[in-house]
């Protein structure tokens, strides 16, 4: 640790490597540099963004502009609700069936992999389940077409898991949903990578180390009809309609996130917006997956091509011991967290939103001469 | 927004002025000026701390200084759990009664303020509650003395607030508890301000935002033997003996929170620890207090002499037309955050650790100036 108030801050020189992390995960430099500035006085108010009150006109104008430019950012009209809440995805894994599976009535949950499946677990600790769809017999390899769904015809909602970082799957569009039924979205690990149908549904939510800011808390975009269905007398953190209310302000929130995710929606609609993201990142994936698929069959893609993910290029090698050899060389090159995750193996490229399409040329040359050279 | 990644960092000499908030608040600057360093790069990582992974080796070594820094600071021992929990105090309110306080049992709450009622509101959703002291007739202007108290023979627990950040008191030493009922202390507002006697406590938890570093999250000092009471079968997020079976790693925790909580400990150690704290903290608080008594009775306290807590000084002016005047002078003088709760009134200085003395000192100076003028 420094020792006083003046030892020089970031060395606006110094080296930042190809960050190929699956979450906590690279953030847009532009969003980290003033960060930095403003830790230590935001807005020229002589008091940095974490020593602001909750309650005061700094803090009201960066949560009032984080949640306007979320709705620019997703075209999400006044009949929902944008929260900043404490806790990650798993949070909601337990609120949505708390709040919004009755007794006597069915939620639909597909499984697409790990985290739909603790999704799953933790609704049954509150009601029925049914698995409209269960990926566990293909290794999660892919995301269901339409027919492979079986729905209950009056189900208290259907969720889904919209992108699986674990396998590298991710679903082309939403799966079908009745009318009636609400359909809520774990868009974790590609929320805003895209553009969103929000009015197909319900609630969409998000831990936010992916896309969207610092770990440890959630984006949840949800429509007032279904807030409305929060039973009352429930734990006050737990209660969305509280959270709604008091317009996130319900206790004190993770201010510095709500801060950071409002510089990330700014950031995006600087270069864009979402049709400009998509474009972006849909080049960003068919380098990588280019990669993987002309290198004369020495790597294999671990999702079916009709279901790979913009976000996760999950691959491997045609062994262990030369996946292994693959990340110790791409360490030398500057390029970290390809490692894929434990319960696939294999290896991951994550190249969320902020991932630069110059590292995903990198990792491509590398790729190729990786397999020239080995195969 | 800046918009490029070589966009200048915070200016070294930019002015920060003095902030008294109540929370979140002031915090040390040589742990600022770390912070911005890192976000951009640490350790030589190449990557920023909100950037890696929570599994990561670079994160690894985070997390456990941060553990072993807040065991050094606080002397606790392995007989507890350190865990680092999203979400501030007011989700342990609902949590605690949740795991710890069975049917059939009385749970004893000891009510000095606001936050304490709402701890008792949340109780009363699981289980019988006992209020050992109420303060609602005194206005909340003093902490029990001990035979103040009426508690239950075999509660569940006794929960108390060891600081009451609205009123301006705190605890001169733990309430007494029967040897077999755990103590359970909400130290939000001035944990490691002073030697805490951990071996009284059962559980010692804190909202970050005030002693320990950014909003949205908690410390949790949890005795193992307490956690082992936590029923099965909870939501994940809910159960402690699975945070502290996953090491804070559940989920993805609040990393960055936990990062700065890790240099705050580490700055207080740099500091001389608790003892040391305690005496600057005293020294701060004689004087703001002597300025209030000091004054020909132009302020008056607002807590009882035997209650003042050396963290929040509350006090008031002859009139509320004053106490506004006082606020937008001092505010002319780059003094920041005294205005009261809004449950209670008047002025309030928030002077945690992080908080200078030369800070207290102008303050003092100004209110003596003010007394002089308006008196």
């Amino acid at each position: 640790m420094t020792s006083t108030a003046s030892a020089p801050t970031a060395d606006a020189t110094s080296t930042r490597i190809w960050n190929f992390s699956a979450g906590p995960a690279v953030l847009p430099e532009p969003v980290l540099r003033q960060c930095q500035h403003d830790l230590w006085d935001i807005a020229g108010s002589g008091i940095g963004i974490l020593e602001h009150s909750h309650r005061g006109p700094v803090f009201n104008g960066v949560i009032e502009a984080a949640e306007a430019n979320c709705r620019a950012v997703g075209t999400i009209g006044e009949e929902y609700e944008v929260l900043f809440l404490p806790g990650g995805a798993t949070t909601q894994f337990a609120l949505i069936p708390m709040c919004f599976l009755p007794s006597g009535q069915t939620a639909d949950y597909v499984n697409t992999g790990v985290w739909a499946t603790k999704a799953i677990k933790e609704a049954r600790k509150f009601g029925t389940v049914n698995v409209a769809f269960d990926g566990t017999a293909s290794d999660f390899d892919h995301v269901p077409a339409d027919d492979e769904l079986s729905c209950t015809s009056d189900a208290a909602y259907l969720h889904y898991c919209s992108n699986n970082t674990i396998y590298g799957t991710q679903f082309p569009a939403p799966p079908p949903a009745a009318s009636d039924v609400p359909l809520i979205v774990d868009a974790s690990s590609d929320i805003f990578s895209r553009p969103i149908d929000v009015d197909r549904h319900a609630m969409i939510y998000a831990g936010a180390q992916k896309n969207l800011g610092p770990a440890g808390m959630a984006l949840v975009i949800i429509r007032k009809d279904l807030v409305e269905k929060t039973p009352s007398d429930l734990p006050m953190m737990f209660d969305y309609r509280l959270h709604a209310k008091k317009g996130s302000r319900l206790n004190t929130p993770p201010t510095f996130g709500i801060y950071v995710m409002g510089r990330v929606f700014e950031w995006i609609l600087e270069q864009g917006g979402l049709a400009a993201m998509a474009t972006k990142n849909a080049e960003k994936a068919a380098v990588v997956y280019d990669a993987i698929d002309h290198a004369g069959g020495f790597y294999r893609g671990v999702a079916r091509p009709e279901s790979r993910s913009a976000m996760n290029v999950t691959f491997r090698t045609p062994s262990a011991d030369l996946d292994a050899a693959f990340l110790e060389e791409a360490a030398t090159h500057d390029m970290s967290g390809l490692k894929g995750h434990r319960d696939a193996g294999g290896l991951r490229a994550s190249i969320y939103n902020a991932f630069p399409k110059r590292g995903c040329q990198v990792l491509a040359e590398f790729m190729g001469d990786f397999a020239r050279r080995k195969g």
